[in-house]
C-alpha cells in the first residue's frame, strides 16, 4: 500500500470501529485499526461468559482474522494514550501514528460515580477479563458456602446482590437465579444452592427503563418468577467485602456485581471539545468534531441527539454510526465534501431475563415471555460474528436448555477476595 | 449418610483420584474428594488450549457435576497443606478432615531442576491457568513483532524455544510451527509469521524417548517437515527475558516454553516414607505405604516398578491405579484383607506432532503419519469426559482441519513480560 494514500486511523475494534473499517473496504486509503485487545467482542453475550454458559472464545473473534482479507487495513494491538489534534497524531504505547482522518470509537467502561473504592468488591462487566473474574467469584462463592458451617456466614456466601436494573443487571440476576435453582441443584452435600438469595437493586422506579413501563413490569414479574428479589427506588450507599448498605440496612453478601453505571472512554477528554455529563463527546450532525472535520467520534463515546432524545448506547446504533462514517469518508476521498447528517434507525429493543423469559419492543409491538425469548435467541445467534461461533453457541444453548447444565463452569485464576477470607 | 460409615479421603481429582472415587460408587463409605481446582482436567489436550485450538471449558468438567449422582461423595475445592499419619487427619486450608482411608493422588508439577528463577521466563504446562498464560505469551509475541521495526528485535519476538523433547514439547513445537506457517498467514501487514523459528531443544539423544528409537526418528522427521528445528544432545544452561543460552551460544527469543521436567507433588514429603529422585513415593505392591496400609498413593506421585521398569506417568496408568485401589478398598470394607498387587497393562503409546502427524506403538505394531494421527484423534475424543465436550472438540477440530483456523485465539489477561519490554 503506497504511503501516499491518505491514512485513516480507527481507535477501537468494537461494533462501531469494526463496522467503519469494514465499510471502507474499497476506499483508496490506508487504514490502521488500533485496539488494546486482539479481539472483537460480542458484548451483548458477555453476561453468558460471566455466568458460565459460554466460553470466552465463543463470543470473541481475533480482529486480524475478521479483517485478514481486507488488504487496506493494518491491525495493531495497542492503546491510544494521547491525541494531538493540531499535529494530527495519535500516541500509542509502542508507536506514534500520523493520520489524515481519525475515528475514535473507544466506547465506554463501567463507572462507580465517585465510589471507585467499590470496584474491587463490586466488579463490573465490560471485557472478557471482567467476565472471567465474575465467573470465578460466583462459582467460588458456592464452593465456600459448602465449606462454611456457621449458618449466617454460609448465607453470606449464598447472597448475591446485583446493582443496577438495566439490561446487564437483569440478565445477570436472572441467570444467577437459574444457576442456584437448577444448574447446581443436587451437586452440593452440605450447602443448598437453592437457598441462595439473588437481590436486584435499582435506584430508579422500574427495571429496564429503556423499555415501555408495561414491559418493565412484565420483566419484573418474570424475574420474580425466577426467584429474584427486585428492590426498586433504593440506592446502595456502601459496598465492602462483607456486603452492601441499602438505605441504612446492611445486607451480608460476599458477591456483589455492578451493572449500574457506564462512563465514556477517557479518550473523549483529549478531544478538546464539550462533553456531556457521562463524559461523551458532543459531536456534530455528521458525527465529526465541531472544529475538526477530520475527526469523528461514534458509538458509546458519542453523544448524539435525535428528535430531542439521545441515541441509545447499543450495538445497532454503534454499527449504524460506523457505516455512516465509512460512507461519508468514502465520499470525502472522492472529493465530495457535502455534509451527510447521521440518522439512527431504531430496529427495536430486546432484553433477556432467563430461560424462556425476555421482553421485546418493535415500534408498537410489545412481546414478552417465550415469543420474545425466541426472537432474542435468533437475533443474538444471527449477529454473532463467525460461522463457527454461531454453531458452537447454538450447540451450547441447545445443550444448556435440555440439560440445564452450563458447560463453562470452570474456575481459572485465583479469587483474591476468597483467599483473604 | 450416617457418620458411622468409614471415611475415605481422596486428595486430587485427576485421572487417578477421580477413577478411585467413581469405582467406589457402591462402597458403604463416606468419600470426600478434595481438589484445589473445581474441575477435572483432560490433561492430554492441555497443549491445545495453550496453542489456542480449544477453549478451556472444552477439556475440563466440574468435579461436582461428574460426581453429582454419586451420593456417597462430597467434593471440596480446597488443598491439603498437612497430613498427620498418626492422628489420621488431613489439614486443608479451610477445615480438617479425619480419615479411615487416605488416597493421595496429587500428581506432579513441572520442575526446573534447581533453576526456579527460569520459571517466569519459561512457563510450563500443567494447569488451565498455565495453558492460558502460554496462549497469551505466544499470541502476544506475534502482536509485538508486528509493531517492532528493528529486524533483529522483531526476530526475537518470532523466535520460539521449546525446552524438552517429550510428548508435551513435541506437541507444543509442532503446533507452534503450524500456527506460524498456516493459521496466522496473511493476517499481518508488517511482520511475516512464516519467518518464525521454532526450536525444540532436547538434552537426550532423541525426541519421544519413551517410544522405540525408530518412531523417535520418524517423529523428528515429521517435526522437521512442519518447520521445527530439532536440537538434540544440547542442554539449555540459562534462560532470561532475552532468550536462552545453549552450549555457550545465546539465542534471542522472547518466548521460551518449558516441557523438560516434572517433579512429584510436595505432599509426598509429608508421608514419612522414602521418595525416589523425582520426589515420587515408593509404594508397596498394592500401592499402599509400607507402614500405613490405610494410606495409598497413585498416579504421577507413585513410584511403581514392574518387571524391572517404572510404570510410566501417563493417564492410563493413573486410571488403572485408581481402579485398583477402588477394588481393593471395596474388598477391605467387606473384611477381606488379602494383598492385591497392582499390575499395569500397557495399552500402547500415542503422541501427536501436528496436522496429520503422529506416532503410535501398540505391542509390536508401529505406526506413524496419517494412520497414527487418526488413532490419536479417535482415542482422545473418545476418552474426553462428557458428551458435550466430545462433540465440541470434534467440531473444533473439524473446523480447524478444514480452515487451518484456531478458534480460541483470544488474549485474556495481561502479559506481564510484554509490558516490561
Amino acid at each position: 500500500m503506497p504511503d501516499a494514500l491518505p491514512h485513516i486511523v480507527i481507535l477501537g475494534g468494537g461494533f462501531g470501529g469494526l463496522t467503519a473499517a469494514r465499510s471502507l473496504v474499497h476506499a483508496p486509503a490506508r487504514i490502521t485499526l488500533v485496539d488494546r485487545h486482539n479481539h472483537h467482542l460480542f458484548q451483548p453475550l458477555l453476561y453468558q461468559v460471566a455466568t458460565a454458559g459460554l466460553s470466552a472464545p465463543s463470543i470473541a473473534a481475533p480482529l486480524r482474522q475478521i479483517l485478514r482479507h481486507q488488504r487496506n487495513v493494518t491491525v495493531l494491538m495497542d492503546e491510544a494514550i494521547g491525541i494531538d489534534l493540531a499535529q494530527r497524531q495519535v500516541q500509542l504505547h509502542r508507536e506514534r501514528l500520523d493520520y489524515d482522518w481519525l475515528i475514535v470509537a473507544t466506547g465506554a467502561t463501567h463507572a462507580y460515580f465517585g465510589h471507585d473504592d467499590w470496584g474491587p468488591n463490586a466488579p463490573g462487566l465490560k471485557s472478557l477479563d471482567d467476565a472471567l473474574a465474575i465467573r470465578r467469584r460466583v462459582l467460588t462463592a458456592f464452593e465456600r458456602a459448602e465449606q462454611e458451617d456457621d449458618p449466617s456466614r454460609r448465607q453470606a456466601w449464598l447472597n448475591f446482590v446485583v446493582i443496577g436494573g438495566g439490561a446487564t443487571g437483569v440478565e445477570l440476576a436472572g441467570t444467577l437465579a437459574e444457576i442456584a435453582r437448577h444448574t447446581l441443584s443436587g451437586e452440593f452435600r452440605r450447602a443448598q444452592p437453592r437457598t441462595a438469595n439473588i437481590l436486584l437493586v435499582e435506584a430508579g422506579p422500574r427495571v429496564l427503563a429503556a423499555f415501555d413501563p408495561e414491559l418493565s413490569a412484565r420483566a419484573q414479574r418474570q424475574l420474580e418468577h425466577l426467584g429474584v428479589q427486585v428492590r426498586l427506588g433504593h440506592a446502595v450507599t456502601a459496598v465492602d467485602q462483607e456486603g452492601v448498605a441499602l438505605d441504612g440496612q446492611h445486607i451480608a453478601a460476599h458477591t456483589v456485581l455492578w451493572a449500574a453505571g457506564v462512563a465514556a472512554s477517557p479518550l473523549g477528554r483529549m478531544l478538546d471539545t464539550p462533553l456531556d455529563r457521562a463524559g461523551r463527546v458532543q459531536v456534530q450532525a455528521d458525527l465529526s468534531l465541531p472544529d475538526h472535520p477530520e475527526v469523528f467520534v461514534l458509538g458509546d463515546l458519542a453523544s448524539v441527539q435525535q428528535d430531542g432524545r439521545p441515541v441509545p448506547g447499543v450495538a445497532p446504533a454503534a454499527k449504524q454510526m460506523g457505516q455512516h462514517i465509512g460512507r461519508l469518508l468514502a465520499a470525502r476521498l472522492r472529493g465530495d465534501n457535502r455534509c451527510l447528517p447521521f440518522r439512527y434507525r431504531d430496529a427495536g429493543s430486546l432484553a433477556t431475563i432467563g430461560r424462556m423469559a425476555a421482553v421485546a419492543q418493535f415500534g408498537k409491538l410489545r412481546l414478552s415471555g417465550l415469543p420474545a425469548w425466541w426472537i432474542w435467541l435468533g437475533a443474538h445467534i444471527w449477529f454473532l460474528i463467525g460461522f463457527r461461533n454461531r454453531l458452537v453457541v447454538m450447540l451450547d444453548w441447545a445443550m444448556a436448555y435440555w440439560t440445564q447444565e452450563r458447560h463453562a463452569r470452570i474456575i481459572t485464576g485465583t479469587d483474591k477476595r476468597a483467599d483473604h477470607e
